[in-house]
């Protein structure tokens, strides 16, 4: 039983002791008026366990796999743009608490670090999220991920148009920290390495991203292919139909478009539409091994933390990360003890406990 | 991207800082507790967002029409009286500010500047808004909005009452600016000038407004005719069949009756009784694009806004109400993108989620 | 339009600030932790008003009869003990106040004035409120009361049990006024002059108050026979069966049991059990016109004020009454004129909106 | 009418100012967030009473049976650990606060005094709380609960695995007070006599509880067995196969696991899922008599305290406890009194409502 920090809370609260004003802001700040970003946590308090009794479950195995790499437990860490915000170690250090953890790294388009460096220094497997900004660099970019191992392409969906925080916009947050992937090619072709999460920087009007480059991507490689940020029936199921293996439902942290639910107020119509043929993840809100649970029970078949990976790096480096996942694997391992369950793989979905009104599940689509 | 102010509420808190108090409190008011001011925030918010991805609509279009008169954006401005109370430049400056955003203006029968000034001074559209306070001065309001060019007839029908803001009566508001449309009818006649939103001015009651009224002002200009304020189902079923043209659902800010629902709310009733024989606008509450996407798709042909375009006239008059509309068109095109939209014409309702229980729609009438 | 005090807010606000702490506590205080008092007010601001436009109501009526009494408005004061605790005018200020306003006034068994001297000062239509002490007592009481000239008995049902206020016990609140109506009984038979408003005093258990009871009552006079405090539709099916002639639904202000549904909540089931066989008032919450609009809808036939009588009466005496009662007549004119409703005795129930889950109906009883 | 304290909240506030700082927040917390903890409260106060009136219940009987043993009022005291922690007088004032006050007190394996002592010191019926920590161990504890005459075996079974509060953890809490069951024990055997509520000792994992040692201990004793801390209509079904003879539901106040629903909540589903086959109790956030008489209105036979059971303890040791229950006695009476009912072993389901959406009835199992 880890003492101090006692939970992710702490962490938050001595992340935003240790990080600069307008680097903390950079991470906590949702779109606009934030109003997804508390209704993240708000769904996930609304559900309620069930918790089942007189069970021998001392052995329970929380381990899974995704897309049929094992995991030790059912939590990995969202792709996320330039972990040096947080700490010196970047996305090397996040890639090495997550190893130390035993569980998956989906490491950003716009990480700090290259894919290459970050590959060597990650114990533990790694997907790869792609930030689609034109054909010519989406290929490139996905075979330097084949070629460094990563095990899956992780595709980004839901950022259509720039959202600049307006925290971000207020703070005038224009630190811009080298962006790994870019290195070569920014100074050669001049290509713009920006993100959405990056002020200032532009998107490229001319690379859309439709279901016909979804379809040219499925085409271009045998990785499998997740989808990030789909939020509704109607797309999860286009997207099955377009040949993709994962869904990482997502509200992107309530950093793309406020007013959305809640991530896990979108998982029940979207685990309806996908009917098992492709797996379903969940970021956004995940800050308590109930909420791994609840996902999981819910449909889910792993879920991903985004900001607390920022706390527990902004805390000590790759320790705080592998400390934020290890607290959760603790609270996820007493969760399924109470509720009775032996297995993250196979959990009875009468243990949560869904309010009337909660969320809006799809009938027809 | 606009960085100052960076939202509306950027102009809220700017406006009150350099309104005097009273004038402040003038606009700023609701009716009596203020419940439906603020449940048109809260209604609007309870809604959510279901945005559709992987769809090129980088060319998307948010003009649209009203009344066959082409606007930009579906954003237009309200009619609201007396804007020398938020600066000199008056309802010059606010004609100024929406031509310059390319809408349309709807000019009250209280403003401080004459409908011929301000139909000199418009770059855009107009519509004329009437209250009525007897046949003859009703005729001669709607001859001269006529001959200034204006486009249509806005009576406004939710002020059977006099209705002083609480506020109002505690500051003794009794600043009385000219009302530029009665100049010289004061003099030569001695009639009563003041409307509804002037504290102090009675309402004629030898001037009552029926469906009579109605049929009258509807047989006495080839105009088209917009009903302001119609808050129910079975009222809009009437207007539809006493011929009007189009209807401005709103709670008059929360300035007319408290303890309605928030205007948002009674969109949906309307819509239904509509049945698309007449264009159906909304105001109140309106503060983010989402706001204007979720009342189009709704139903709604585009909103206006009131309290706002004091904000920003106060801030920086022409420019300021053109900042603020600037704002509003930004953050509805970026929705639009967010949404998988093309055309604010063309909305497919299914982007918005109506969560249980929110407002009541009447099933017969 | 009176300027100030502006609503009944600014009466309680300022009898806060002349009464003493603990008369003010004693007026003030709701049964243990006061949900339901509160609840009196959210359970009406829950509902909402669907006002009707363009009509003609000009001359709208808001007279009405109650038990055949005619009340120039829908609003009567409800018996309330010891109004001396406000002001030295005590209930004679109340009953001219209520005069003033051509309204009825209830006048409590634990009236500082005696019924005599009360009836002798009011302009208006009384009736007598009865705390039940045993058959002869009561009968004695009501003796007096036709003697009078009160125009209905008042049976107060819902204090089976003491039930003191716990801000009453904190300050142990002991100051026991002269009870008006027991000054020669006292002395002669040493009863027990208490009510159950009154901290200090035993309610007799040797007078228990039965449908039986009830029924005596029922046959001892001719005069109308009213009960207070029903609060379920299987109460007011059986007192209709029983003969009484109207129903005080009222949560007794949240003073006598905590965490039931507010007043408004229980109208419904009540309106629909009594069928039109008993008239139905209410009162507990009503602070706006607004609330009496709401109850008549719902189908009460007036409300009547607990509380608000206190704070006029502190203020001012029998002006201060006649003022509180005058701010509901404005409002709930108001209100008319909105809601375009001609005659509180013929409204329509749409122009109130109820939300999903409000209140509870009874469906078999 | 005790004057002073009032109520509960009032033995809680003094309390809280004579315990050491770390002792109170090992009563007073939670588990995790405690949102169950208050969750067991907010859903208490969301019912809501309907009293019955005019009905003749002065000779009204609060007093019922558990199994068959006879206590004064529905109220018993809920099996907690260390009570010590509150006053040195420790569960032996407790046994005589319960006892002056005729009702059951339920001992925990975890008590700072020996089951024997406190059988000694007791005036009233004892059920012996079980922790199962292996066949030896339990069974010796259940042979001597038979000598000591303990009426009955309390097995909880909502501790599968060990929750700290993290407020203990934060406060680094270590004190622990000696465990008067298994003084002699530790010395011979070195077992472990900690409990889940001691900060620092591991649970066995080596004695797991499950449906099968319930086999086992039901068939070691003729006592009666309940369960303490079935939260689901599916293991309620399932005990009472087993041939358990009361359960207490019980959120374990909100202690043992986070995000469940309020005990209240939980009860409808169990009871229609016992069918009558077993005595149903319920503890969790009891505080008011209306929760009493709500709970056994929805079907429960008697309720427990718990913390309020140290508050007493606290301020005045036995007499403390007395208090506290004779607040709620009275309370209690009073709460029958207002809903008409003359006997808590036969209530009238209606005098509770329900609010729609409360809770959750489970349907199949």
């Amino acid at each position: 039983m880890r003492l101090d920090p006692i939970n992710l809370y702490d962490y938050e609260a001595r992340a935003k002791q240790v990080m600069p004003h307008n680097s903390w802001d950079f991470v906590d700040a949702g779109s606009m008026d934030e109003i997804t970003t508390r209704r993240n946590r708000s769904a996930f308090e609304a559900l309620t366990l069930r918790p089942r009794f007189l069970r021998d479950n001392d052995d329970r195995d929380i381990s899974t796999t995704v897309l049929g790499t094992k995991i030790s437990m059912p939590v990995m860490v969202s792709p996320a743009a330039q972990h040096m915000n947080a700490h010196d170690e970047g996305e090397l250090g996040t890639a090495r608490g997550a190893g130390m953890s035993d569980t998956l790294m989906l490491v950003s388009t716009g990480s700090n670090y290259s894919m290459e460096e970050i590959s060597e220094a990650a114990p533990g497997p790694l997907w790869f999220q792609l930030y689609h900004r034109g054909y010519k660099r989406s290929e490139r970019l996905v075979r330097r991920a084949e070629e460094a191992g990563y095990k899956a392409i992780c595709l980004t969906v839901d950022t259509p148009a720039p959202s600049p925080k307006e925290r971000d916009l207020r703070n005038r947050f224009t630190r811009v920290l080298e962006q790994g992937n870019f290195r070569e090619i920014d100074e050669a072709e001049g290509e713009i390495g920006g993100t959405d999460e990056t002020p200032g920087f532009a998107v490229s009007s001319t690379a859309p991203l439709t279901w016909k480059e979804l379809d040219w991507l499925r085409s271009l490689t045998n990785l499998p292919l997740v989808l990030k940020g789909i939020r509704t029936a109607e797309d999860a199921h286009l997207a099955v139909e377009h040949g993709v293996n994962g869904m990482l439902v997502s509200t992107h942290g309530g950093r793309q478009l406020d007013m959305t639910m809640g991530a896990i107020e979108m998982l029940p119509e979207i685990i309806e539409a996908v009917q098992r043929r492709a797996e379903v993840y969940l970021d956004s809100g995940v800050r308590r091994g109930s909420d791994v649970v609840k996902a999981l029970a819910l449909g889910a078949r792993a879920v991903a933390i985004g900001r607390p990976l920022y706390w527990g790096l902004a805390v000590d480096g790759a320790n705080g990360v592998h400390g934020v996942l290890e607290l959760l694997r603790e609270e996820v391992s007493r969760c399924m003890a109470y509720c009775g369950q032996s297995s993250v793989q196979d959990l009875e979905p009468n243990i949560v406990g869904i309010p009337q009104g909660w969320g809006r599940r799809l009938i027809d689509f």
